[in-house]
């Protein structure tokens, strides 16, 4: 057998992982058991809720261990299955770790990808974890409707740029928020955006008080900090907020104060929500059947930024955190697999 | 004609509105116009709605003007009618002012009061906004279930006291939170809450701690200030919070911080929203339905302070946010008019 390769987690971060958070060790691989199965990671996903699975605290899942392989999401190609619904040649999506090869009884896989005619990189993207939270955190939370104003942070990142899109087809007026020219331009040329703010220039506040003349009736929010500060005191009547990030806290201990929400809240008659992506675990393949064709016809665009080599992995999520990348994150394992 | 007293705003109250805001003066009423209505208000209602009503900012309808009268609930017999919708003698609830009498096209009139084998005052409380707030906050954003934890604050209260009973009723465990033991008794030996918390008393967390083994389901919030704090982190998967009131802010200027909401709200997929009983106004009928025969089976209890005379009125706002009052507060202007 191969030796595998694993990217475990040595120390436990304050705020956000950096690469010294981590190292790399090797590890000869199992043989199988029955009911289990082994995968060839192609590609591993780099996502910011990954700040939340190494903190210790102020979460939704227990917190990776130290000394473990770090949790992620990762698609690969069964290279051999002892598992009655895996064959070997399949190409599966799921749990598979910061690591060469998994082991694994099948629990953590989440789905077969199935389209093939796509690369298969897009299904830790656009139609992965993140296409898939930007579909129903928008339609279950954010319930856009034809002529509203839809403001999103973090509009150029792998799920703001989605929900920007989504809204765009749902009929809304789309403005994102995003850090820097370059970002807040591809927001517009790239993703169609009606309008794109760059936080960093200029006053935020007049900046969303021209572009969203009419309030705003969607604020799909990624961020937490003094972006929603700002957008708050514009929502109109029913205003719905989806919370899906906060990514403008570095920490949460100790926990940090902002302008209270409540009576925004209450004189707007307006709903602020937070969305978990695991809540819709079951219906991953509703989310893709609506995305995939989107993404064939061109309708729906999407940026990635690969990097090579899971020697890349340790520093990759305090990169996300710096606002480093254009694109959905993802590191390569291996070129000549698929 | 008689002569009507009127309330009327004086100056611009910066926060809660006292006595010296307001002054009486009396005015001679003008002979009726077709479609207009003579109504002699017999109570007057005591919000902590009102608060905002006369603040010139952070609200959800224009303010008061200098020199109006003082928009107010009450509820009154109609003295005589040239509107085809009234005539002399129903009694009729609405925006009728603080006054001893209200000309009126219909437009302030909410409903005409039918359950007449109840006292009349009720359709100001638990039959009247009080009631009809307590039974759509809750049953539409609240949303009880079964075993559920809900916690309710200003518990006392004309809204809170409701609540908490519709919540048992629904199945829950209910806690509340008030202000003095004696109100915090009232909870539970006359509202039959399963356990109340005094929030002057001993520390909040502990007691929410101890009350609320099983964490919080529903928090249904009239308070937004370190009462809430307390709450948020003790909120369970998919909580529902009900933002109906901010009592413990006593003013939004300059704007209060508090602990940001976000990482609470997305951690446990959870809502926060914000009521307005005014986009109910036209489901008014469906609520009295359903809680008048709780009133008369004994199912709902309630509790009502009235003070006599209209020049009781001015200093009454007052009196509510500094928690004096042990039920309805309302102004009864004539005692021999039913």
């Amino acid at each position: 057998m191969p030796v595998n390769r694993q990217v475990v987690l040595t120390s436990r971060p304050h705020g956000i992982p950096q690469a010294e958070h981590f190292a790399i060790r090797e590890s000869a691989l199992p043989a199988l058991q029955p009911g289990e199965l082994l995968v060839r990671n192609l590609y591993l996903s780099v996502d910011p809720a990954m700040r939340g699975w190494v903190n210790a605290a102020a979460n939704y899942s227990d917190p990776v261990a130290v000394g473990e392989v770090m949790r992620s999401f990762a698609v690969g190609r069964v290279v051999e299955s002892r598992h009655p619904d895996y064959a070997a040649g399949m190409h599966v999506m799921g749990m598979l770790g910061w690591q060469d090869y998994a082991v694994t009884d099948g629990k953590p896989i989440r789905r077969i990808v199935r389209e093939t005619d796509l690369p298969l990189s897009l299904s830790l993207g656009v139609l992965g974890l993140n296409g898939i939270t930007a579909h129903f955190a928008l339609s279950t939370l954010g319930r856009p409707q034809p002529g509203e104003t839809l403001v999103v942070s973090t509009a150029a990142g792998a799920v703001g740029s989605i929900v920007g899109q989504l809204g765009r087809l749902a009929g809304c007026r789309v403005v994102g928020i995003a850090g820097g020219e370059e970002k807040r331009r591809i927001c517009v040329e790239e993703f169609g955006f009606d309008a794109a703010i760059d936080y960093r220039a200029g006053d935020l506040a007049q900046a969303l008080e021209q572009h969203c003349p009419d309030g705003v009736d969607v604020y799909f929010d990624n961020t937490a900090g003094r972006i929603s500060d700002a957008v708050l005191p514009r929502i109109n009547r029913h205003a719905r907020i989806v919370v899906c990030g906060t990514a403008a806290i570095a920490s949460w201990d100790p926990w940090p104060e902002g302008p209270r929400v409540e009576r925004h809240l209450l004189n707007k008659a307006a709903q602020m929500a937070g969305f978990l992506v695991w809540d819709y675990e079951h219906r991953y393949e509703e989310a893709v059947a609506h995305l995939a064709p989107l993404v064939r016809s061109g309708a729906l665009r999407y940026r990635e930024e690969i990097q090579d080599g899971l020697e890349s992995a340790p520093g990759a999520i305090a990169d996300l955190y710096a606002g480093r990348n254009l694109g959905k994150r993802l590191i390569r394992l291996t070129s000549n697999d698929e």
